[in-house]
């Protein structure tokens, strides 16, 4: 099947034209190559196998793609490492008390879903770094398994210790939930799909909709990702062929629980039978039953999980085209191909839309094209448990990436929708730019346009427009700029894909690219029934947005591979961090007045009072006053890099056409490597893997992204001495960053 | 049984002491005679039997108080009234495409309630006054079928035109859902508790719990209660024995469309087999399918409603305590003692309360206390079916009581919990005084002291603590007020008890009194399950709170049957509608720059740009732009208002102790009266019956009041020219207010 396709897309570039020098119909001639029925035939075979790291379909995938970029013109290999990466040989779950009930085991086959029908080599539901082990145990229901569920639970003096914890998915990374159980005594952990959120809550459920059904399971990566990514025993450094690797129990990001993940029809069995109190509203979720919090001791569950931890090879496919001007500037695109079964949507689907850019990049070559600098895309394995192909890639070749590396640009699984965007500030104006000059199309406007419209009529619906599964984040800001016609803001970039690692440990810049808001791939997330079938039925009909990430990605490529100065805009920066400045500052002034209040009210004795004397719950515990956290070197800073951002852009517009080439070549080389002057060289409080002073994946988020981290997570967890020091490592790195900027200036001449 | 208790109480008031003259030792006399263990054994008593309007046991009930009272030393009697009151000869719903299930029938008896097991005599869940008819036809959903529900279906194309509207209760008053889905062309219509807000979202149901199973079914009312209550055939006048009847096809608040009320349990199986598009979000409630709108044509339910019409007699019980000094000033009580079928919360809770204060009033009397002015106490029939009791009273006896009467104080249902006031707002300090001095039993503070750490303790929390079962309105100001230590404020007056036609009719202020909050009374709203074991175990056990409620309104009619000048407090009344008339403006604003916003995006075509392809919803109708509301009239009136309350509280104030008899005699009678002049006398729009320019059932919230309605719901309805006339006839009204305020203070000579 493989090699069929390949010989009808090396037929399909044999129609030769001379390269455009005009960028506009460069970019029309890249958009001819652009197939949504090619991509779809990929996405039919590469998904027709499961393709998690060590399956054979995986490695065969992974040669696909080189052949592929070989036969587009690619300079193409595969790259190897050997990680940790642990397979269930064993999982259990069951309820033995107060009556036996078997749970867990792998998704059943659906008539409607053909893949699901032959799991041969396929893994059963079951989360990766968790910690092995045989318990059996009081259940306590611990709703989301984040902080404020734990506050809550205490109140009512409910504790997990010696228990076993079952936590909802959702708000915070699932990574968190069996590392916070563990944390607070829990010697075990289950994570459910809760139906309010991911299952007939969303939509009809699979097969006569997208959504979740009652009997499938969300696998996931539990490795404790805020710490660092990457394979646990090689923290830093690449595990490269016969690398050194501490052993699992020396790895910081392993887990010590075990830990499996659940459909909500089993928990719905687990639920229904837990007493203690009736659980917080906040706690409740879709199931038809009033949710308890468990820990009397009446409902007892066994859980035993036993993997296989020896080292797996991954397969990253690397595909160089040299850059004809500037070959020692990088810009590097990638999208992983491993998935937790066949991944149609969750990775291949951004795959296949890589594979197009590549495969017209190539036809552009042979028509005697050459980019300015050099073009690096990847296919990254290992994804999925840890972002482990890109990590170990990232640290085997920081030194190098340092030096020459001017963007990333991620994508992951894509869907029918919207435009979302996420990234380093001072390339949103490209994003933007881009966005006005692609085609929605089921609208025949720009998906610029498109997404203005929505940001406008969710605004005035009054609804918040947020989904699952990818709706860009619609905010204040946004819907001012859309109605202002200003370019709209991308967000910052937390962790879940693979930029984490160039971004956030080397201080790359990065941009993620995905459409969504229309798609039901949520429904199938990390589930056997991500597949071909739930693909095209509900997620992408036609792979149209395929073709449509193609055309935005491979722009913002073309135009940052040929620009003599890549299309950067600081003011943009300078202006979000100068918001994220605000947010803090909000942060801090509202946590002094809730501490205030909150004490007010404990002496006068009014938390009891409101209290339910017959369903108790507990005054909020003392805790240390929010002090005025000192932020005025951070104040200067950011006014400091407003101005100098300005005035650099100001520059830079009006010299760009007219700058000499030996200018220009220090320009650029002043500007390549700026975003690592950001870089903290203690890195992050618990993290010094995370060295990025303005963007990390927030310790009790996971996913999403903290903005100035070292001072916000620093109020936001009252370690106020941190917030302190971090606001002044902050304001420095912005001064270095302002100084790196007027020293450009200098070399314009502005 | 009756017999028993009545001997009980009689002797439980033979300690006769002497009446002190000290208002807070008579207070504290009267407190003495209120006993939680003998309100419990009325309720267990008067709980036993059906209660509905006819049945034998509530003429039981009606002459049990009428001996009670009697007993007490009251002039008491029993004043009957012929209304038609339909009750179900036959209901039967069921599903008959695309398969045959039988819904609906008879609730169950159940073990742990005892009075479900004895059901003789009691009525199937049926809804009264909806329109007879046998109908087989189509479904559709409509959510809580109000008018935005259907802006929503219209927008997706749907229409409930020759169909049977099923709706969840909620949001809106019950009688709204059939009386919007017959406007919109349904031939039918279901309403069903969904389980999200009246299930197990809310807690355990019953038995375990208090919420409400999947098998209980909430009656109701569904006359057009907001175009006028009491008996539909005979508007705006008393149903006297042998008064002139409108024929039920001439009277304009019964409905034309069979209607039947539906269990969880029974609606899910019709829910779950809809077709047609996708619920909206707002739709979707608590069971576990996903909702779809229906109105397919393939899910057909066969609806069939026969009633019996005749006329029903009436028993409300009318006691009086004739006063001293002031015979011909009244002060008015009342709790209504008709139920749906046992009515142990709803409303024998209150009525028990209602009975201790007469009780302790009776022992006071014997002690040597007359009250000062006339005290009235009312027990009503017939409220559940449309306020027939106190409405039909009040329509008889217009003329004196808007001669005679200076307040109107209501209960209804109790619980445990927290105060809840609304009334008239010169009232509001009265029942902050009385709440300072009434103890909560809980906490052994006083219920002022208890509502403000709830308000504060919810706020910091950040709920809005609004919960089903009665916790008061937790708005900034309360929150605010509570901070600051002033009076909290109380609620408008919309509809849903016996206050109505008293202060909506005839413009005599009225205040409507009840705990709530910790009660899971909820959960047996007008069901079987509404019953004396239900009572004791989940609402308010030991009627602790009864004692409370009891204590509390005792000491407000004591206060205001004593006071030299009733203890009012203008300057609340002329504040609370400066903040109405603030949400008015804050309204007109708001729609106006959504009308802007609106077509703006219209002419861009934004709607069509944002919506789903594949799930297409229309752009929102074209609707007139809100004009500039000319307020200023208003706005002067409102600012009249406020000086001359304020100099008129302060004359009082500083004069009350030294008032001659005369002047007081004058002053009183100035007062008496005043609300009057807030009534229009066309009434409100589409609604004449309704005359106060202040305080109105919403026309599409029904039980939720709406204030300065005549200006407020124009505007929200978009009849411009309605908004402009009633905000200047709202104005005249304020401003014959304030010259009576002008005129009373000219007789303090202040």
């Amino acid at each position: 099947m493989i090699r069929t396709i390949l010989v009808a897309a090396l037929l399909s570039t044999t129609a030769l034209a001379a390269a455009p020098a005009d960028p506009a119909a460069r970019e029309k001639m890249f958009d001819a190559s652009i197939s949504a029925a090619e991509q779809q035939a990929w996405l039919k075979s590469m998904a027709s196998a499961p393709n998690h790291v060590g399956a054979p379909h995986n490695k065969a995938n992974a040669e696909f793609i080189l052949a592929q970029f070989k036969a587009w013109g690619w300079q193409a290999k595969i790259e190897t490492f050997e990680v940790l990466y642990p397979t269930p040989l064993e999982t259990k779950v069951e309820l033995v008390t107060p009556e036996k009930v078997t749970l867990g085991g792998q998704e059943p086959a659906l008539a409607e879903d053909a893949t699901s029908q032959n799991l041969a080599g396929a893994l059963p539901p079951y989360v990766a770094f968790q910690g092995d082990g045989d318990v059996t145990a009081d259940v306590v229901y611990v709703n989301y398994g984040l902080p404020d569920d734990y506050k809550a639970l205490a109140a009512r003096g409910i504790s997990v210790k010696g228990k076993i914890a079952i936590a909802r998915y959702g708000r915070g990374w699932r990574g968190l939930k069996p590392k916070l159980a563990q944390e607070a005594g829990a010697i075990g952990c289950i994570i459910y799909s809760d139906p309010a959120q991911d299952g007939y809550g969303d939509n009809d459920v699979y097969p006569k909709g997208g959504a979740r059904p009652d009997f499938s399971v969300q696998r996931g990566s539990v490795a404790d990702m805020i710490t660092y990514p990457g394979d646990p025993t090689t923290p830093g450094y690449g595990s490269v062929p016969g690398a050194k690797h501490q052993s699992r129990e020396e790895a910081a990001t392993v887990l010590k629980i075990p830990t499996l993940p659940m459909s909500y029809g089993d928990a719905s069995k687990i639920l229904a039978r837990l007493g203690g109190p009736l659980a917080p509203e906040a706690f409740r979720g879709g199931l038809p039953l009033a949710y308890h919090t468990g820990g009397d001791g009446k409902t007892q569950v066994h859980l035993l999980v036993k993997s296989e931890w020896s080292l797996k090879t991954l397969y990253n496919v690397i595909a160089t085209m040299p850059g004809r001007d500037r070959p020692d500037e990088w810009v590097i695109r990638g999208n992983h191909h491993d998935g937790w079964v066949f991944g149609a949507a969750d990775p291949l689907s951004g795959n296949v839309a890589m594979l197009s850019e590549a495969k017209a990049l190539g036809a552009l070559a042979k028509s005697g094209w050459r980019p300015s600098r050099t073009i690096v895309y990847a296919s990254w394995d290992g994804e999925e448990p840890m972002l482990l192909g890109s990590t170990e890639w990232v640290e085997t070749h920081a030194a190098e990436l340092q030096k020459k590396a001017v963007l990333y640009i991620n994508t992951d699984g894509n869907g029918r929708g919207f435009l979302g965007a996420e990234g380093s500030h001072q390339w949103q104006h490209l994003v933007n730019a881009v966005a006005k000059d692609v085609t929605d199309p089921q609208t025949g406007v720009s998906v610029d346009a498109r997404l203005r419209a929505k940001l406008l009529a969710d605004d005035y619906a009054g609804g918040s427009g947020a989904r699952q599964d990818g709706t860009p984040t619609i905010g204040a800001l946004a819907v001012g700029a859309a109605d202002k016609g200003e370019d709209l803001p991308i967000g910052p970039l937390g962790s879940g894909s693979d930029y984490s690692a160039i971004l956030q440990h080397l201080g790359i810049p990065a941009l993620n690219i995905g459409y969504g808001g229309e798609s039901q791939s949520g429904g199938n997330y990390h589930s056997i029934y991500d597949s071909y079938d739930h693909y095209v039925r509900f997620d992408d009909p036609g792979l149209a947005y395929g073709a449509v990430l193609s055309k935005t990605v491979g722009r913002m490529v073309l135009r940052v591979a040929d620009a003599p100065t890549p299309p950067v805009r600081f003011g943009d920066f300078a202006a979000t961090v100068r918001v994220y400045l605000g947010e803090v500052k909000g942060l801090a002034d509202a946590r002094r007045r809730g501490d205030e209040k909150r004490e007010k009210l404990r002496a006068a004795g009014a938390f009891k009072l409101a209290a339910d004397p017959l369903d108790p719950v507990a005054a909020p515990p003392v805790e240390t006053a929010t002090p005025v956290v000192e932020l005025a070197a951070l104040e200067n800073a950011v006014a400091r890099l407003e101005t100098a951002a300005r005035a650099f852009d100001k520059a830079l517009a009006a010299k760009d056409a007219t700058l000499p080439a030996e200018a220009r070549g220090r320009l650029n080389a002043a500007l390549r490597d700026i975003d690592q002057t950001l870089l903290l060289e203690e890195g992050l409080p618990f993290r010094p893997w995370y060295k990025h002073s303005i963007y990390a994946p927030g310790r009790f988020t996971g996913y999403g992204a903290k903005t100035l981290p070292g001072v916000r997570e620093a109020i936001e967890e009252r370690r106020f001495n941190d917030a302190n020091r971090y606001a002044v490592l902050t304001a420095a790195a912005l001064d270095r960053y302002a100084a790196r900027l007027d020293a450009a200036r200098a070399i314009i001449g502005g």
